[in-house]
């Protein structure tokens, strides 16, 4: 039983592994600016990139299992600086068990202006239920204090003050920062990152050619959100 | 007879099997959001992608064939959720033999403001005669309606109450959604949403520009789309 | 003597169709978008691309020859069609050695617009001597007349009327059309696209920042270009 | 002795050949609009790019030696016309390794605006305390005089006059011309023209969402700075 633990673990570190290297594949990030964990909800371990290793050199090896305090349980590395915001929002969001942070451009513009990215279009309908949230501005005294944990309270402040359900808005923009995501892994959680940049530039595009722009009508939001992701769902390109 | 008859339809989903592949190529997609179909019109069989159906494994197998009611004549797959659409268009415009749909970044980003693409210059009138329409926004009957039909029925509604040739202008926007393309086949289709696409990005940077814009001199457009498509065709570049 | 002017003539089709090929390879076109042509000022003969050819099938074999008068002197194919564009830029211009003419994005972005592009930095200081130039648009007696040698006439006018030396700023919009540059061969004038689309997307940006720019200072842009092109040029990165 | 000498210099060398080499690769220059140095300290030798050389055909053996007066002390080339730029900059600033010049696309528009680049998210944050500022515009005296040495100069008074700690803000725009950096050494020169560039364009899209955006708060700028760069750093993806 521990061999198929073990095995489970190593498993799901090769999926971290491989989601990080998405990252740059899919022009998310620069540089090393972004990182990928997954959790493994019976044990409570969260596989997470290193901190501040290069993508060229980073090996399988590299990836570290913290539990959910944030305690390393494997691996000769320090975890990645965010992992307390990422530990928050597995501690929080139940249904979670990938979340991917970049900077990727659009989404960090967006952020940078500490506005949501209205729902303009079926593109986004089709993997948000709406606007994507941007949280306030982080407070002195947050900033000050366990800076990465705040950073995840006052998302998950922002999820349940605006009453959003973070099971069909998988993402958000931290103000003046740049974007997190998340999906049942860590595969799908940087899917809805590649989403995110992809409607935070044409919703860009779309605000530059009509400023008082609105969000798209609500029944076809319904629709395209619920035939990709309802209980009838039944649609695929 | 019934051996060169099978001929023509594998060649036919061949062709669709590689035009779909062009969308990756030409940067038209991201992820599976997009699907290219041909008619065979002697048969009226329809050669569409299956649904979700990832560009890295599909194979020229995995290519549907259905009847212009949507019945499967071929094929293990589901086909695209997008079929009803594409075959609304086969029996709207008499003319077209390929018809693609894609999320392109900025003629999604027009749909999204609900606007026409004008003509503003050569590009677009070498190849659309003239603006390229956006629909009205679905009513919520037709949204809960046939979704995907009704949305080919928007379409050939704009046609022809705004009384535009389907086969002089080759694309449009579906409001809040996204762009379709026709052409005489698959290939043609594609290159026609690569156009769209292209002038979609142009127009856009021109309205920055000159936000008050208008389209070009009728005598220029004329003179472009006609010495390529009119019945005294010189043009090439 | 015969062999060496063959040779020579030989030679120039290479370059011009080694020039056409370096349109794709620095992003100018989509698909057949644009053409290159170089002349032999000795003989008269004009190399330019053949009409419609794609570039993945195109040969060395295909780059046809003319003379000033649009005569063909070699080759299979049938010369561009924009060909008398290009004859008119070399009888009027007596220095030039290469044309080009692409649809290139941020340059036809403004073409559409009917603006010139003023010299807002070093950038462009460094290779246009001044504003690039918009041509007005055409009259419905040119548009239906010869059209292609009347586009070359707009131009020449637009240089002659505004007393601009086309030495000094190797290219010009034509309005709502798109982008032509020469230069002293075929390799230079494709060198002056380059830099033309690179401008025409920088000035895009600063405008959108700053929407009444005005041109840099005269002081800074005689010395950029001067001390590339004057007679006592001496820069080099 | 002298061989360790000659092998340290030679090693800078080299680092410097692959410095320059990272400007096309991380699609920082266009042509060879570009240049990088590096300084030893202990002779006061820097090496640098030779002017007006292809990067193509530019090998190790061009990379040129000149001392902190300009004097060349190593190569054939002539060393690029912006070293005495560069020099400037090596004297003024004692902590600096390595300096880099580019006309990189966003950075440059900036710079043709006569505008900071304010710090609007911890992208900037990051890297720079505070916003990249633009030099006033130079002087017909200036320009007239020795050109690249005032280009120098011109910076260094910004730094100075508005009290701006270089080695805190590692980079600068240079009025209607374009970016310089620096860093410890030429490769991370490197890397902070990558990151200019990057919340350049960034911050041109905030710009655009949000007109009148002002500077993120200064206890989240101080919080991101100092925990890369304080005495108490921390931080790592």
């Amino acid at each position: 039983m521990l061999t198929e633990l073990s095995a489970k673990l190593t498993a799901m570190r090769e999926r971290v592994f491989n989601a990080n290297l998405d990252l740059p594949k899919y022009k998310l990030i620069t540089f090393t600016w972004g990182n990928v964990s997954e959790i493994d909800r019976e044990t409570g371990y969260v596989a997470i990139k290193p901190s501040g290793v290069e993508y060229d050199t980073m090996t399988v090896e590299d990836i570290v299992l913290v539990d959910l305090d944030g305690n390393r349980v494997f691996g000769d590395k320090k975890p990645s600086s965010d992992t307390a915001t990422h530990l928050a929002f597995y501690r929080a969001f139940a249904n979670i068990g990938g979340v991917v942070h970049t900077h990727s451009r659009h989404a960090t513009a967006w952020a940078q202006t500490g506005r949501d990215i209205l729902a303009l279009g079926t593109t986004q309908g089709d993997y948000f239920y709406g606007s994507i949230p941007c949280t306030r501005q982080m407070t002195p005294a947050e900033i000050a204090g366990e800076y990465e944990l705040e950073t995840g309270k006052v998302v998950i402040e922002t999820f349940r003050t605006r009453n959003i359900d973070p099971d069909m808005v998988p993402g958000v923009l931290v103000h003046s920062h740049g974007p997190f995501t998340w999906g049942k892994d860590a595969h799908d959680a940087v899917h809805n990152s590649v989403v995110l940049e992809e409607v935070a530039y044409m919703n860009f595009v779309s605000h530059q050619l009509q400023p008082n722009i609105s969000s798209m009508q609500q029944e076809l939001l319904d629709k395209h959100y619920l035939r990709k992701h309802g209980k009838n769902a039944y649609y695929g390109q």
